[in-house]
């Protein structure tokens, strides 16, 4: 398997971690998208968004989006609950990863971290958006070691990538949070992500 | 089941699309998010994120997120693909209509159509990176009758839901994606959908 990825971005991380924890064997090629190394005609070949992660699997065929490719690589594996509710609140967290998580607490992090900007460029909405993200993931660690039960799972997975960097976004201060300091500390000690 | 949903998001039809495709019964909870009725402490308590669709399962659990409850109701059904690669494709569509689709074509059409904007109200990048969507689509529908393959799956139900509806968010043109339009014809008539 081959891995495009940008190492600053956790979407890629995502992938890498995931690939890790089960043993797969790949080859990373990386990709810098500051460079828009992910938008030259060959990368759209394979994969027309022109976004990273992008994986070209064992028999050639291209898979894209963070999300869905840990799904792909994790069939059958113990980061997917065997049972179906608790999978299907698995997938909630990871839908709203991508649509209400992502798009504020990564955002933020890439503009301020990567592109140089300040808070005062950010649209208005960035940083009000995702601290109600935070809060919500705080409020769902209540009593509860990760964020599906009592194991770790690819919602873990998805929610930690920009989580556990969210103060490089500005307006973001995780001492805030409690249970998601701690939920970090204990995914990133599954995962053997260093701190 | 219960399922509270605004009938004028495509998110919550898409839950409805799938619960009448694959025959289950449930009540439909009118809930106009123009008037905040997601945000009262009632709804929030099923769904701290203050979104529709929810549902409130048999068993009285709730779940959240469009594809994740439509993945929940239609595990084992046809509407997933049996073959890995094609499931993981399918998942890659749903995601990405969640990231880089459902964010420009139905938030412009939910401005335009429902809050009373105008095109000159939304952000700029709105429309172009709705327009890159729906290209997307009709190059990746080249060849194949539905997103993935030859046969309706969640792919198809996750992003016909606003692109049937793109051209309400004024900076749309249909008639320019041909497969696209005789693909929304197919989905349609796949899911009982008058057109």
């Amino acid at each position: 398997m081959k891995i495009y990825g940008d190492s600053i971005s956790g979407n890629c991380l995502k992938v890498k971690w995931v690939a890790d924890s089960l043993g797969f064997s790949y080859d990373w090629i990386e990709t810098d998208v500051t460079k828009a190394e992910s938008r030259t005609p060959a990368f759209l070949a394979m994969n027309p968004a022109g976004q990273v992660p992008t994986v070209i699997l064992d028999d050639g065929r291209p898979l894209a989006q963070s999300n869905a490719i840990i799904l792909h690589l994790a069939e059958g594996s113990n980061l997917i609950p065997k049972d179906a509710y608790q999978r299907a609140k698995m997938l909630e967290w990871m839908f709203g990863e991508q649509y209400s998580h992502e798009p504020y607490i990564a955002v933020a992090r890439f503009q301020l971290a990567h592109l140089g900007k300040t808070l005062a460029d950010l649209d208005p909405k960035v940083i009000p958006r995702g601290v109600a993200a935070l809060q919500r993931m705080e409020d769902g660690l209540a009593g509860s070691s990760f964020l599906v039960g009592e194991a770790l799972s690819l919602a873990d997975v998805a929610l930690v990538a920009y989580t556990r960097v969210a103060e490089e976004g500005g307006g973001f201060d995780l001492g805030a949070y409690p249970r998601i300091r701690a939920w970090i500390a204990r995914v990133e000690q599954a995962l053997k992500i260093a701190a």
